[in-house]
Formats: structure tokens, C-alpha cells, sequence
């Protein structure tokens, strides 16, 4: 799989509340012939975003060191250290341009659909540890880093507002009432996965993700989401 | 406030999926003439799970030592190696020590009550720096321990089983089916908030916990936790 192969994996896989998984080909500068879009900036971005998110999933934040993310992007440390300040601003940039991906959500013609493929995604991200290892390893870096915890809520509340189309669309069909709480919704369906996840570290899977998508379609069905 | 009162603390505010909060009277050994039930064994174990409290309260695990420990407990080194292993040891013992406390689900006569004085505890138990920083450490022990994940996914496993409780008696009172995924509703309810608190860094209130209950009460009612 080339690096442009990574871009690919992002705008398809990252489901809601999910940074991307890291690149499954290897770290390191993009090979020869392989484009990126914006020019020599963007590429350099790009492998070190790649090698950020490489050392994150091998040895987590702790682990993290300068080292090893100019060694795997063939960045000098020098000018991480001038444009990153340093493995906070780092981890923070891998996270927001995670956040520029191209990634929307799911639009099946029904609420009922969108719900369960939004939950079926949150669980396909973590479906294996190599896709869950970025993910986690976002989180585990913002309880130590109060930047990367800034970068990661800047994330997850951009990539929930994508998600609200869901519920706009619901709206427009007659399935949902006008002043639905779209924040709510959309985070409701994530957020029974994310916390057996990333917290309670207990097994998920397509009927749990049914079940999540079930209970918020229920809900919003009685009108429990209503904003006022 | 004495380590008594720690104890105290821990049976009222602990809600579900919150681990208690640190004794917010200073670290240490009990006070003379303080009496733990158990005797001199139960009285260092809790001494030493206060340290280690306060300890990851205070630096969280990357700055948590065995030194800390020592000092804030008043037991030596070589009896919390010999005793406990190390420092994942350590969480881990306070973690199972947080789950053994008398901390049961509300019972307010109804589902919708009970849902929501759940919701509300959990709300509760982060509701200023203080009372969260000893269940967010936790987590953040978990992303960095594997033995701190193991006794976390215990806590909240033993934590949500007292918890079905409030669906056993809804279920008596004919207020959700036999059957109902007793399981995935007191996660539910739980869940939307522990994602803000925890992964996303959202505000959490009373508002927010009562929607979430409504959710949860809406999608019982309308039978989305079935479990067959």
C-alpha cells in the first residue's frame, strides 16, 4: 500500500468519534513518484503525521520521543522543534489534520440506516488493533497532554457537527421533529461504544452497534431529544 | 474531615461508572485514635490506597513513585514492594479497594427517577476538580497499565451488575418488559456523559443527565432493549 493509500483509509473508515488509523504500510518518507496534494509543506505534514501516529500506536505518548518521529519521517529534529515546538504540538497537529479529512457521514435514505451505519462504523475503526491503536492512543495522549486533550475535543466536535447532516436530513424527511438536539443524537449513538471502548475496555460488535442505533432511533421516535 | 470520613464519602457520591473520589482531608497515615474496621491489615491497605489517590490525583500515573507512596502512607518501600509488586500493583489494589465500598443504585420508586438520579450521579461524581481527579486518573492509569486496565473494567463491571438493580425493580413494577438488556440500559444512560467527561472533554449538567435519562427511559419504553 503506497501513502496514497492512507489518505484513501481516512476519507472511507473514520467513522464518527474515531481519529483515523495509522498508515498500515510502513513509516517512513513517502517512496519515490508518490504524490501529495499541496506541495513539499504538505508532504512533510504528511510523513510527520505518519510517523506521529506510527509512535504513537508502538509505544504510546510516553514512549513518544522527537527521535524517533525525525527518523521515521525523515524530518531533521531542528525543524520539528522550530514548527512544532515540540511531541505536544506534534501529537495536537496529527489530530487536526486528522480533523481535515475528507470524511462525511453516511447517507442511506433513512434515519433508521444512517444511525446503525454511523454505530457500525465507530466499531469498525477499532474492528482490529492496528485501526484502534491511533484512536486509543489519541485519548491516552490527552490525559497527559493538555494540548493533545484540546486538539482531540476540536476534533471530536468537528466530526460530531458533520455527523448532525444525519439528523438534518431526518428532519427534512418527516422521520425527526424540527429542534431535534442534533448534538445530543449524534453523540448518544457513539458514545455506548466509545465508552466500552476506550473506557470500560469490554467487546463491541455489529449488534451491540444495532442495538446503540435502536435505542437513539427509539428515542428520537418519542421525542426525547427534543431541544425545547 | 477524618479518613472516616473518606469511607463515608465513598459510599454516598460514588455513582455509577465513577470511581470515589480521593479523601479530600490531606494525605497520610490514619490519625491517632482514627479506627478502620479490619484491623491493622485493612488499615494499611487503606492508608496506602489513599496515597495512591492522591498521588495520581496530584501527578497523575507518569508521576506517580512507589517514594510518593512510602512518604504519603507511612509504609516502607520494601513492605509495598513485597506486598503489592510496584506502582501497577498499587492501582490496581486501589481500584479493586474502590470497588469493595456499599455504594448502591438510587431507588426512587420509579424507572424514570432511578434513571435519572443515575444520570445525575455520574454528573455528581465529576462535578468539580476534586471529586475527578481520582476516577480520571484511573482511566488515564488504564491507557498506560495493563493491570490498571484489567481492574477498571472490574470496577465498572461490578459497578453496572449493582446497577441493573434499578431495571430489576422497573421490570417488577411493570414498567420495562422481562427481558429488557438490563446490561446495555444502565451503560446507556451512562455512557453519553462518561464520553463528554472523559474522551471528549464536553460540559456535562443536569440538563444533560436528564436528557440522557429521557433517552433512556423513551428507548425502554418503546422496547429497543429487548434482549431477544
Amino acid at each position: 500500500m503506497t501513502n496514497e493509500g492512507v489518505h484513501a483509509d481516512q476519507s472511507t473508515t473514520s467513522g464518527a468519534g474515531a481519529p483515523p488509523p495509522p498508515a498500515s504500510a510502513g513509516p517512513g518518507t513517502p517512496p519515490p513518484g508518490t504524490r501529495r496534494p499541496g506541495g513539499r509543506t504538505a508532504r512533510t505534514r504528511a510523513a510527520v503525521r505518519d510517523a506521529v501516529l506510527h509512535g504513537l500506536s508502538d509505544h504510546g505518548y510516553p514512549g513518544l520521543t522527537i527521535e524517533y518521529v525525525a527518523e521515521h519521517s525523515g524530518v531533521h529534529k531542528t525543524t520539528l522543534y522550530r514548527r512544532w515546538g515540540g511531541l505536544e504540538g506534534l501529537v495536537a497537529d496529527a489530530l487536526d489534520l486528522a480533523g481535515e479529512d475528507t470524511w462525511t457521514p453516511p447517507d442511506t435514505g433513512s434515519l433508521e440506516g444512517d444511525l446503525r451505519a454511523l454505530a457500525r462504523g465507530v466499531v469498525d475503526a477499532f474492528a482490529d488493533e492496528s485501526k484502534a491503536a491511533a484512536p486509543t492512543a489519541f485519548v491516552a495522549a490527552s490525559f497527559q497532554s493538555e494540548r493533545a486533550a484540546d486538539a482531540l475535543r476540536a476534533f471530536y466536535t468537528e466530526r460530531f457537527s458533520r455527523c448532525e447532516a444525519v439528523v438534518e436530513r431526518a428532519v427534512e424527511r418527516g422521520e425527526a421533529e424540527r429542534g431535534t438536539d442534533a448534538a445530543a443524537l449524534v453523540r448518544a449513538v457513539s458514545a455506548p461504544l466509545l465508552l466500552r471502548l476506550l473506557i470500560t475496555r469490554e467487546p463491541v460488535g455489529t449488534a451491540l452497534a444495532d442495538q446503540t442505533a435502536a435505542m437513539v432511533l427509539a428515542a428520537a421516535r418519542a421525542g426525547a431529544f427534543a431541544s425545547r
